[in-house]
């Protein structure tokens, strides 16, 4: 393998050859501004008026260079290439634009504008692909304003109903019904489609978010399989009393319960295969001397293998109850989501292309979450990892390398230009 | 001693024979209304619409007794009653009408509606008090919405400047400056005093917030003892990462060393002798899936000896420090009040006060802040205690006998009478 800093000279017969690593770049950073933090992150919630400016950008790029542009009550937008058989299953790549709510630039945005890369590399080629090519903009991606994420693939997929995607609301009250109302509303001058249509396969672009390509100077991941998760949140309920006067044996503090079952997770769930990780905790009433009344916190559980994730999960309430003392307990399951086996066809038309750019390449396991999960029962699947800096992610400082973005675009516009052009 | 339920006969030479227990207990429901929750508690912010409708209603009693009405530039109101020596420094009882966020009806209302029972009580003698007796309603006692409490007395005191006060916000962002100059503005017809005038003593009279005087049966505590407090607020710095790629080892997870940190906290200040608390902690981003980047918590330790305390406290960078693991701290000093010793002259004023009456009564070290800590250096003072049901405070669920209410009111008003007819 060569390094990934090497010149590579793609074959002109290939769409890699005409994607554009500086116009790629360009776009990125011009997406960041919508929402952009001062610390030099992206705050950008799902269909809000950033969320709202970063679809607008992105199909204005795409009218620009003359792809139909359409959407759907989900709010998923879908940016089309025609093939040379307009009524051949198309192929889908896709990412989202909404991010963590102190988010980096480059998750989620780099599929996005890889995926038009792609199409316009494809285009500038001269002679179309036998089937359409669709670059798909999934709405509430991140799923940090309603919660669950990848809301809108999943409703392509049919495998949530837009009623369910509707009644979540977010932190200020605001139901997703209304938010995503605003948003088709500002996008009247888009063709209506409905929701969910057939498609021949499935491959996104991401970054790794960890550290392995990284670490194994590998450029592009062909992702094999993706871990299962499974989140769940607990409420603890003590008693409000008065902090200076009330004495030990008389409290019943849920923050000092909470904090005893999540050391007993941590400790439970400590292995090197298992994700295991509490990032949301809140107080209440969260007054320096009250004793709290209500603890509520997400536990969330990932594992490659679904029955060991099920063990795992099913183990969370046995814990909690051992550590909760005086105090009384809520569970309630959020996300149970098993493990995923790409098909190998596609992780090997990866490896292919990204070996024939003579790219580093390796299998690899996600162990985030991606939209390609709600695609794969319905079509053959795959997704292109690159490198991302010291695998951080769901950060303000989220960095990647200009060339691994190129790169990961060029493998996308060949594996898709295969896919396109295959049976 | 008699129970607390045998009937006391007041000698009529004392005010106590006049104090009205019906009209003092349904003046406490009535104030419940400003603010109530749905779960029978009181939320009454300080300065909020709840707050001026609260003191409204107040004043508006003392204006139908025929009291004397003013306020002061920090918030403070005050009830007075005339003396047959009008230049006479007054006696001063009080205490507050602001809550905390999930509070119940009684601290503070019981204290202030037992202050104007006591001057209507001296009043319905018939014979005024050498001293005028004024009943003060305290600004911002809880300080649960501008932070740190006991701001008006502070004020009134000359410990606490009017700037300083003015420069707190709230969670929203509000300024106490804005707060209080709109409820100041709401309250034009009342005169405007001077901040801060002399008294020759100061009573006031309050829930117990602990379990000791339902334990021992008394009805009556004369407070001999504040013990001190030392708050700070310590804020964890870690680094924001997706909860499922970022392997162990490689986290800087707030969350998990903040939790380490209050463990090893709570470990080191298991002591009974010992007040420590967290009952405030906030994460950021919070999102379930985001590694924490940032906890912040607030550390509550009280003793009763001040040089105890201040060893105490200084421990706590230490601990934090050996705890944090990756991560880096912050610890900024909020509050560091030493002991208080009230003069033993007001403390038997008080258990004689209550044993003429027949009350069962005890001398008691107050676990909980008060006013009269803001007063301890201008005049000699005290504190009147009475039973909450399971010494339960801070809590919607927060309850007291009327029976108690009405003892309580009839000690302070004859404490009052002792103290105003002294030289």
């Amino acid at each position: 393998m060569t390094s990934p800093r090497t010149p590579r000279r793609p074959s002109p017969t290939l769409p890699s050859h005409s994607v554009d690593g500086a116009r790629l770049w360009f776009r990125l950073q011009d997406l960041a501004r919508h929402g952009a933090t001062r610390s030099g992150g992206v705050n950008r919630p799902a269909f809000s008026a950033a969320d709202q400016a970063a679809r607008r950008t992105v199909t204005g790029w795409a009218q620009e260079a003359g792809l139909a542009v359409s959407g759907d009550a989900a709010g998923n937008l879908f940016l089309k290439l025609e093939g040379l058989e307009p009524d051949a299953k198309p192929v889908l790549t896709g990412a989202y634009l909404d991010t963590q709510p102190a988010g980096g630039k480059y998750a989620g945005s780099f599929g996005v504008v890889a995926a038009l890369e792609a199409l316009q590399a494809v285009q500038a080629m001269g002679r179309p692909a036998s089937r359409p090519l669709i670059a798909a903009i999934w709405a509430n991606g991140e799923g940090s304003r309603f919660s669950p994420g990848y809301a809108g693939s999943e409703a392509f997929a049919g495998l949530l109903s837009l009623a369910t995607m509707h009644a979540v609301t977010d932190g200020a009250g605001i139901s997703c019904r209304d938010a995503l109302a605003s948003t088709l509303a500002a996008e009247t001058d888009i063709a209506r489609i409905g929701l969910g249509f057939a498609c021949s396969a499935y491959v996104e672009a991401h970054l790794e978010q960890g550290p392995m390509l990284e670490q194994r100077g590998s450029t592009i991941g062909a992702v094999t399989a993706l871990q299962g998760v499974r989140t769940c949140q607990v409420r603890v309920f003590g008693e409000a009393s008065h902090a200076g006067t009330t004495p030990r044996h008389r409290r019943r503090d849920a923050l000092k319960a909470a904090m005893r079952i999540i050391a007993a997770l941590d400790s439970f769930y400590a292995s090197p295969d298992i994700g295991f990780a509490v990032g949301q905790l809140s107080v209440e009433p969260n007054a320096p001397s009250v004793i709290a009344r209500q603890v509520t916190f997400v536990v969330d559980i990932r594992h490659p293998d679904t029955t060991t994730l099920q063990r795992l999960g099913d183990t969370v309430r046995l814990i909690c109850e051992s550590e909760k003392g005086p105090c009384r307990l809520e569970i309630q399951a959020l996300v149970d989501k098993p493990a995923i086996t790409f098909p190998a066809d596609i992780a090997r038309r990866i490896e292919q292309a990204a070996a024939a750019l003579s790219l580093p390449h390796m299998p690899i396991l996600s162990l985030a979450g991606h939209d390609a999960r709600s695609l794969v029962k319905t079509c053959p699947t795959g997704i292109i990892f690159i490198p991302c800096r010291d695998g951080l992610s769901h950060n303000e400082a989220e960095a990647i390398e200009p060339g691994h973005a190129h790169a990961g675009a060029q493998v996308l516009a060949d594996v898709l230009w295969d896919l396109a052009n295959s049976t």
